[in-house]
């Protein structure tokens, strides 16, 4: 059997959702925000139009559900964006959900289904991975109770509330209805275009450890206090994060990144010598054992540093994520369906971002197909991939589907 | 000629000047806060009560004519503090000034004075040393006009309003009418202390040279783009920040400090590989030379790893402030008091912070003089002076009034 699926249509659909929150030449559509809400509405509307059962939970999920058939298939991704960010990342993911769903449909094979699904703030407005926990039973209320909106200090109970959904039940995601979890991405990265390649089909999903550096000097006057009795937190922080990279380069691997996303000073002010710097540093790698050997440096550079002085150093690992391995059954029939339509232009690579299948993986056999993303922007409104790699994408994943849901499994 | 201050009055005023706006062990008196105006309500009172005719002007100025007298010397600082800082910094000089003028008024030669004067917003909050600027006719009025405060942004002409002194005059200060200007000050470094000297004669005032350094890279994702394309330009501003520190402490003279104050990074969030690093850099030497061959280096610096890439770099030179040197009369006068009450405890020092002295040099003579800062501690609320100090400075200043209005010049 193959699905058959209207690259027009997907196309069109595409754009209509970049119409939600358009911001310059992406989309500004933060979870539980009215443009957000409203994209949410019209993706109801569409799966309806499918003739799914469209369920919009108390987290802001929505399933699709073919309450009838016997093999299916969850497919889907998310539709809020990040601040000021692109129209693909997501979005893509759940409008190939939608386009393969009544592409499946249209076979009339009542049978079989796929389910599209709309994760609610993977991008961790409020919490990472809020609306897929929420759907695998690792959401407790006392953390939407805690919750607030990073950006605007928001408790997520009254974000909740603004936008309709106080009241209404959480649904939970049931593995035994499901063969399994695909989800289709932009790659966020230049791997495939350097390699010039179509499809990367997904062996895991990165582990993320998260650190704050924090270093207490002494705060002091910029203009008398000599340079040989200073504790400045800044100037320490400075040094000790030269150090960090010079040591990662030599002990990362191939593709680990780390990353300092933000550098605060206190009292940050130009005559006075800070006594605060805290530092975000963040380390990612397919591999547990990389992770665990930069890890091991960290804190070995953090106690030298702080015991040389002449300022107090501590660090604190935030939070740590493992890296999640994707099904090995699914990683092959994505393959085999991504190399029927582009023969030679696939790739087994692991993912730099976390995405909501590294949650479902948890219940089910979870899979993850990418497309290139042009110059490898990301989270910023120039992302973009081009139309065909996006038809291709979106073939690919039916094809796979196609495979999963009629052929028995190998 | 003798002027005997009374150093019970003198600290009993010095407490409760640090009544107003109290904060920890320090003060919170903001330039225009409705604290620092109570504070100068009470400075204005206090002239009065000494029999001077005090003038707040149009800035927050506050001078005390004595106008009968014919040799006159003008003695003051600033009453105003740094955000949740010391109780001293600024506040002594000024109830110095007070109290000295009193015993002046108190020996009952009507020919001499001592005008006690209190500037407004030495600190900057609004624009550098903008009351002594105001009173040298440095201060146009379009500035007045566009300044802002750096803490709140509230417009320098609304601030003035809701103290209540829209459209009053400013004065200015006729040089003429002045043998000089001096100002004591606690040193805010602790080099008097290291070195068991208990007055420092300042020679001259430190120039400072003000940088802004702006990396330009490329906002991406934290997970998915290899080190190896990235241009984060907090990595990028982390390394050349190590490499000027290098450099500076090779090139720098034996008091030259710099100092980084602030590292801002956007967007700061820890997934997002930043594409904007603004750095404040500082550079102060009580000689122009040194200042000139750090800038040099700097620039080259800069330059380099603008080539390098793969961020931009750009320095712009805020602002430039040159050494300003006091009067060798005065210092002299200040020398032969402060060795006469400390015998071989006094050393001539540079400033290595600004003060409303380098102001008053551009117009007349200039002299200060420095009483030690336990364990070099300013610009917090922790700074300190003991007693015996702040009464054996303002001796010291009371010893060189006298000398330079009774003695005819050496």
């Amino acid at each position: 059997m193959k699905i058959e699926i209207n690259p027009d249509r997907l196309l069109s659909e595409l754009r209509h959702l970049a119409t939600f929150g358009a911001y310059r030449t992406g989309v500004h559509r933060p979870t539980f925000s009215p443009q957000d809400m409203e994209a949410r509405g019209w993706i109801v509307e569409r799966m309806r139009a499918v003739g799914l059962e469209p369920e919009l939970d108390g987290i802001g999920n929505i399933l699709g559900r073919a309450p009838n058939a016997r093999r299916r298939l969850l497919l889907g991704s998310h539709t809020d964006s990040q601040n000021h960010a692109g129209w693909l990342d997501g979005a893509m993911g759940v409008v190939f959900a939608l386009e393969i769903a009544r592409a499946v449909a249209e076979i009339g094979d009542s049978d079989v289904a796929v389910e599209p699904v709309d994760w609610a703030d993977e991008e961790a407005h409020f919490a990472s991975f809020l609306g897929s926990r929420s759907a695998i039973g690792e959401l407790p209320e006392a953390e939407v109770d805690a919750a607030r909106c990073a950006t605007t200090g928001i408790p997520l109970r009254d974000a909740l509330a603004a936008a309709g959904l106080a009241g209404r039940p959480r649904f939970q995601i049931d593995p035994s209805r499901y063969l399994g979890y695909l989800e289709a991405h932009i790659e966020q990265g230049d791997y495939l275009e350097a390699n010039d390649l179509s499809l990367g089909v997904v062996t895991s999903i990165v582990g993320i450890w998260q650190y704050r550096i924090t270093v207490r000097g002494q705060r002091n006057h910029a203009g008398t206090t000599r340079m040989a009795i200073r504790k400045d937190a800044g100037a320490a922080a400075v040094k000790l994060l030269h150090r960090i990279d010079a040591r990662f380069r030599e002990l990362g691997a191939e593709r680990t990144v780390w990353t300092v996303g933000n550098i605060r000073l206190e009292p940050g002010q130009v005559s006075i010598i800070p006594d605060l710097a805290e530092v975000m540093l963040q380390v990612r790698d397919a591999d547990e054992a990389v992770l665990a050997r930069l890890d091991a440096a960290l804190r070995e550079m953090v106690g030298e540093a702080d015991v040389a002085g002449p300022c107090r150093i501590t660090l604190e690992l935030e939070s740590r994520s493992d890296p999640h391995r994707m099904s090995p059954n699914l990683q092959n029939a994505l393959e085999a369906s991504a190399e029927d339509l582009a023969p030679g232009n696939v790739v087994r690579m692991p993912s730099g971002a976390g995405h909501d299948a590294q949650i479902l993986a948890k219940i089910m056999p979870a899979g993850m197909i990418f497309v290139p993303s042009i110059g490898g922007i990301s989270h910023h409104w120039d992302e973009n991939t081009s139309d065909e790699d996006i038809i291709l994408g979106c073939q690919a994943l039916a094809g796979a589907c196609a495979r999963l849901l009629w052929e028995p499994a190998g």
